[in-house]
C-alpha cells in the first residue's frame, strides 16, 4: 500500500521534502498544506521585488520558465497534492492523524499520515509595546508584505519610514525602501547593526548605510508607536525622542513557530525550536520537522542552534523527505552559521563564530586578524574588502571569518564556510591553491593575504592592535607615537587627524632620526590597508624599538571620523 | 655579518621572495637580478592592457598608490638592491658567487652569495617550424611584447590575425586582440581547446568564442609561417590550408627556464622544471627555487608536475624567502592544478583533475557529472553555469570540478580548491552552509546541486549521460526515444531537432500512453538543464521503463548544433 505522506507549510522546506519524496518514492501519496495562498515562494526576494530590482511580481511564486508554483503545478509536474489557504489546527499523534481547516469555507476535515512533515517555519517578533495595530506598521514575512511595500513604492506617497531592527531583513529593507525614495531611520537595540558581524566591521557597514542617506539610531529601542485615528503618525524611543514617520517596518527578528507541533507534544529545544535528532526525526519517530521552525547543531560550539536560512531550509527539506520515505537515512550534520546580505553598495557575510560569539562560547585562545586589500588588481577594477579571520591559537583551526565592503564578498565567505566546516588551520590556507586571473582576484587572494598576516601574528612577526583599541589609546591620552607611512598626496587627501606623524615607508630608512629615541615607546604604524605599515614595523622593531604595532587594515578599517 | 641573499629574476616569485626575506631580517643584504628593464610586472594583466580594458600602462609597473616598482622603489620602500638590465650568466656553487652581466655596457662582474633563490620563470614555446623570424610573429610574455599588441591596436592597422595555441594565454590573447578590431583565429593542434577543461566543457566554451565572431580551428597545427620580404603574410597549416594574417600570436604554452640552473649543475626533474624539495630547496642546500622555473608535487596524483601560475609563484617565493633567512622551516606542498580564464562573457575554471586526467593517472573507479544551472536567481538576473565534478567511487573524495558560462565561475572553482584540497567527500558537500542571499546565489547553491546530483547517481537514484554519448547514439542510429519534457513554448524557441518527442513534464502523467511500450527501450529524458528530466526519468523508472536515462545539464549542456 503506498504511503502517506503529509507536509505541513509550503514555503521552502515543505516542498522541497515533498519533491524530495516523490522522486524517491513514485507511489506514496504526498501532500503538501499551506496557509497562505502561495507556495514556495522566494520569499527571501521580497526586499528585491520592493526595492524595484524587479518589476514582475510572477518571477516570486514561478519556475524559472515561468510557470505558476499553484497546486495544479504541484499535481502535474510532480504528482503532488497542494492545499493551499488551508491550515492544519491539531496532529493526533495516535491516530495519525491531521485536523485540517479550509480558510475560505472553514470546514474541518481530518487526513491520515504514515509520516508527517513539519515546516510550519517562523514568525516575526514583534516588541510588546503600545501602538502596535496602528494601520502603517508591517513586517517582510510574507507575500503580503512584499505587495503592500511594493505598492509604497509605487504610490509614492510614504516620505519617512523606521525600520525597528538593523539585523539581515531590517537592512535589506532599508536598502529596499531607501530605493524606493523613502527616508529611512534604521533603529537597533544594541550597539552595532548585524550582529553576526564584529563590532569593528559593522560600524564600516553602518558608515555606508549612512552614507546612503540613511539614518541610523543604535544602542536604542521603540517605547511606543504613535498614531492619530489610528494610523501610525511616529516612534517614540526608549530616551524618549519622538521620530515622525507614516511606516515602521519590524524587523528585530524571527522566532520558531512551533505552535502546533507544541500543542501535539511534540518535544521542544531549549533554543525554543522543535527538537530534531541528525536524521531530523522530532521526538515522534513518524512525524519529521525541517526549515526555520527547527533547532539544529552548531557544528563549532556543538550546542543546539537556531539557523533560519532559507538555503538550510532547502537542505533540511531534502533529507527530511528522503528520510520520510526511506527510513532514517540520511542526516543533516548541522550549521556553521553562514550569512550574507548586500547592503547598498556593500555586501556583508559572516560564516563560523564572530570574536564575539567564540568568546560567548568559551573560547578562550583566540587569534584575530583584520585585512584590507582588494579584491581584484587596479586595473580590473578591484573594490575594497576588509576581512575578519578568527581562529583558535591551540588548535589553529579557523572558527570565523567576516568579510565586508564593496568587493566580490560573497566569494570570500563561500570559501571560509568550505573551510571552517573542513576544520582547516591557518596552515592549510597560507598555500592555498584558488583559480588567479587578473579579472577574478589578485594573484595572492584577500583569503590567503588574511591567512598570511594571522600566520604572522601567530608566529609573533607582527604585533597588530585593532583600530577601536587605537582609538581608546588616542582618547585616554596615552602617550603614542602614531606612524603614517603613505605617500604625501595620498596623506593630503585622506588623514586621521589624531596627531600622527607622515613619514612615506620609502622615506622611512632615510628619516629614522625622527622616529622617537625611547625604544619603549608605543609606536602604531600603519597606512591605507597597513601591508606598508607591516614592512615599517618590521624594520622599526629590527632597529631596537621594543613596542611597535601595526593597526590592522589600515586607514580602510578605521570606522571613526577622520580629519579628511 | 649579514647574510648574503641573491634573488635571479624580478618577475612574480623573485621580488615576492625578496620582500619576504627582507621582512624576516633586516639585516641581510638583499639583491635582485634582473635581466628585464622592468620588475614586478604584473604579467597577467598584459591581455586586459592589449584588450583596452584599461589605458594606463603604470597600472602594470605601479604598486596600487601609484609608485612606480623600479631600483628606486626597492631600495627605499625595502631596503632591496635591485639591478634590472642585469644578467646572471653564471653560478660558481663552491665559490658560491654569480657572474653578472651589465646588459648596457656588457661589463661583467661577480657577486658572493650566502643563500641563492632562482625564480627565473618560464620561456614561450616556440614551434620548429619555418618562419619563425618573420616580423609579424609574437608571443604576449613580456612587457615588450604587450606594447607591441597594443601598439597594434591603437594603429588599427592590422586586419587579421592568427592565435597558435588555444591555451589559456591563447583565448585570453584571442580576446584582446578581437576587442581591438582584428579578424582572429585561434588554431590548436589538439581536438579541444582549455585542455584543463574536459571535452565537453571546452566545447561550449568554443562555441562562446566562436559567437564571438573568432574563427577556431582544432585538430590542426600551422606547418609554416609565410612572408615575403620578411613580412609574415600567412600561416600554412599542417593539412595544407593557407590563412592569410599580419600576425601571428605564439603561445603554445611555457616551459620552465632551466639554462643557468642546468648550467650549474642542479638538479632538474622528470618533467623539465628545476628539482626543489618541499622547503624548495635545490639540490643544493644554499640554492632555492621557486615560480615558473621549478617542479612541485601535484597534491592528488603524488607525481611531480608544472604549475606555471601567477598566485603559485607567489606563494612559493614567499616560501622559499622565508627558508633563505630562517633555515628550512616552512614547506610549500604543492599543486591541485587551479586555473581560471575570462573568455568574453564567459570565464571558464578548473582545479583537481579533469576526468581525462584522472584516467591518465590511472584512476579506474570515477563517477562524474555534468550539471548547468542558474549562479543567482531569474529575478536577480541570474546568469548560466556548467559544471563539472568529478569523485572517486571508492573514497567519494571529490577529485576535480570544471565550470564554464556567463556566471560567476570564479566563485565556484574557489569552493571547489578549497574543498579538493582539503580531501573532502561528495557527503562532505551535499549540506554545505554557503552564504545565501538573492543576490549571490540560489538558495540551493550551484555547487550543492552538483554535489546533490553526483549524491544521486552515486546511490544508483539517476542514471545519467553525457551529450557526446547521446550524440554519438543518435548518429548511429540506434534506437532510443528522446524525450524533451519541457513547455512548448521552450520548445518553439530552442530545441535539438533530433527526432525527439515533446510532453512537458506536468503533462507525463496524463500522456504515459505515449511512451514506447517496450519497458526495455532506452528512453533519454531532458530539458533545459535536465532538472525537470530527472524527474521525469525517476517517474518512468518507477513506472517500470527499465533503461531511462538522463541526458546530463540538458540543452546548456548540448554543443552540438540544434535545429532551433
Amino acid at each position: 500500500m503506498s504511503k502517506k505522506i503529509i507536509v505541513i507549510g509550503g514555503s521552502a522546506a515543505g516542498p522541497k521534502a515533498a519533491a524530495r519524496a516523490r522522486r524517491l518514492d513514485n507511489d506514496a501519496e504526498i501532500t503538501i498544506i499551506q496557509k497562505d495562498e502561495d507556495l514556495s515562494m522566494a520569499s527571501c526576494g521580497y526586499p528585491y521585488y520592493v526595492g524595484g530590482f524587479f518589476d514582475d511580481r510572477n518571477l516570486l511564486i514561478c519556475t524559472p520558465t515561468g510557470v505558476p508554483r499553484d497546486p495544479g503545478f504541484f499535481s502535474n509536474a510532480k504528482g503532488i497534492t497542494a492545499k493551499t489557504l488551508t491550515e492544519v489546527t491539531g496532529i493526533d499523534r495516535k491516530q495519525h492523524t491531521v485536523t485540517c481547516r479550509d480558510l475560505k469555507t472553514g470546514t474541518e476535515s481530518k487526513m491520515k499520515y504514515d509520516k508527517l512533515i513539519i515546516a510550519t517555519g517562523s514568525l516575526p517578533r514583534i516588541p510588546p509595546i503600545p501602538g502596535s495595530t496602528l494601520k502603517g506598521i508591517t513586517t517582510l514575512q510574507s507575500m503580503k508584505d512584499a505587495d503592500f511595500l511594493r505598492d509604497i513604492r509605487v504610490n509614492k506617497k510614504i516620505k519617512k519610514a523606521v525600520i525597528i531592527g538593523g539585523g539581515l531583513i531590517g537592512i535589506e529593507t532599508c536598502e529596499a525602501l531607501q530605493l524606493a525614495g523613502i527616508e529611512i531611520t534604521v533603529i537597533e537595540m544594541l550597539p552595532q547593526l548585524l550582529t553576526f558581524l564584529d563590532y569593528e566591521l559593522a560600524k564600516l557597514v553602518e558608515n555606508h548605510v549612512k552614507s546612503k542617506a540613511a539614518n541610523v539610531i543604535t544602542d536604542n529601542g521603540v517605547s511606543e508607536f504613535l498614531g492619530e485615528n489610528n494610523i501610525l503618525k511616529g516612534v517614540k524611543l526608549k530616551n524618549g525622542t519622538e521620530i515622525p514617520c507614516e511606516l515602521a517596518v519590524i524587523a528585530i527578528g524571527v522566532k520558531p513557530n512551533t505552535a502546533l507541533a507544541e500543542k501535539a507534544g511534540l518535544a521542544i529545544g531549549k533554543t525554543g525550536g522543535i527538537y530534531v535528532s541528525d536524521f531530523l526525526v522530532t521526538s515522534d519517530p513518524d512525524i519529521y520537522a525541517a526549515g526555520d521552525c527547527i533547532e539544529t547543531n552548531h557544528l563549532l560550539t556543538k550546542q543546539r542552534t537556531i539557523a533560519p536560512y532559507g538555503d538550510l531550509a532547502n537542505l533540511e527539506g531534502r533529507v527530511a523527505g528522503e528520510n520520510a520515505v526511506c527510513g532514517d537515512c540520511v542526516i543533516f550534520p548541522g550549521t556553521i552559521q553562514t550569512g550574507i546580505c548586500k547592503v547598498f553598495d556593500f555586501s556583508a557575510g559572516s560564516t563560523g563564530l564572530s570574536e564575539t560569539a567564540a568568546k560567548k562560547n568559551g573560547y578562550t585562545s583566540l587569534i584575530t586578524v583584520i585585512n584590507a586589500g582588494l579584491d581584484k588588481p587596479v586595473f580590473m577594477n578591484g573594490k575594497l574588502l576588509v576581512s575578519k579571520m578568527i581562529a583558535d591559537k591551540n588548535s589553529q583551526k579557523i572558527l570565523g571569518f567576516q568579510c565586508v565592503g564593496p568587493g566580490d564578498v560573497s566569494k570570500q565567505i563561500a570559501m571560509a564556510a568550505i573551510a571552517i566546516k573542513a576544520g582547516l588551520t591557518i596552515n592549510d590556507l597560507v598555500n592555498a591553491d584558488l583559480p588567479y586571473a587578473p579579472p577574478f582576484s589578485l594573484a595572492v587572494d584577500n583569503f590567503i593575504s588574511t591567512a598570511h598576516i594571522l600566520e604572522n601574528k601567530m608566529k609573533n612577526r607582527m604585533d597588530g592592535i585593532a583600530c577601536a583599541e587605537v582609538k581608546k589609546l588616542i582618547d585616554s591620552k596615552e602617550k603614542i607615537f602614531m606612524l603614517d607611512v603613505r605617500g604625501p598626496e595620498e596623506f593630503a587627501a585622506m588623514r586621521l587627524g589624531c596627531g600622527e606623524t607622515l613619514i612615506p615607508l620609502g622615506a622611512l630608512r632615510k628619516r629614522i632620526g625622527e622616529i622617537p629615541q625611547d625604544k619603549n615607546q608605543l609606536i602604531i604604524c600603519y597606512c591605507k590597508i597597513s601591508l606598508r605599515g607591516y614592512e615599517a614595523a618590521a624594520f622599526l622593531s629590527a632597529m631596537g624599538w621594543k613596542n611597535v604595532k601595526v593597526m590592522e587594515g589600515g586607514i580602510m578599517a578605521w570606522f571613526y571620523p577622520r580629519e579628511k
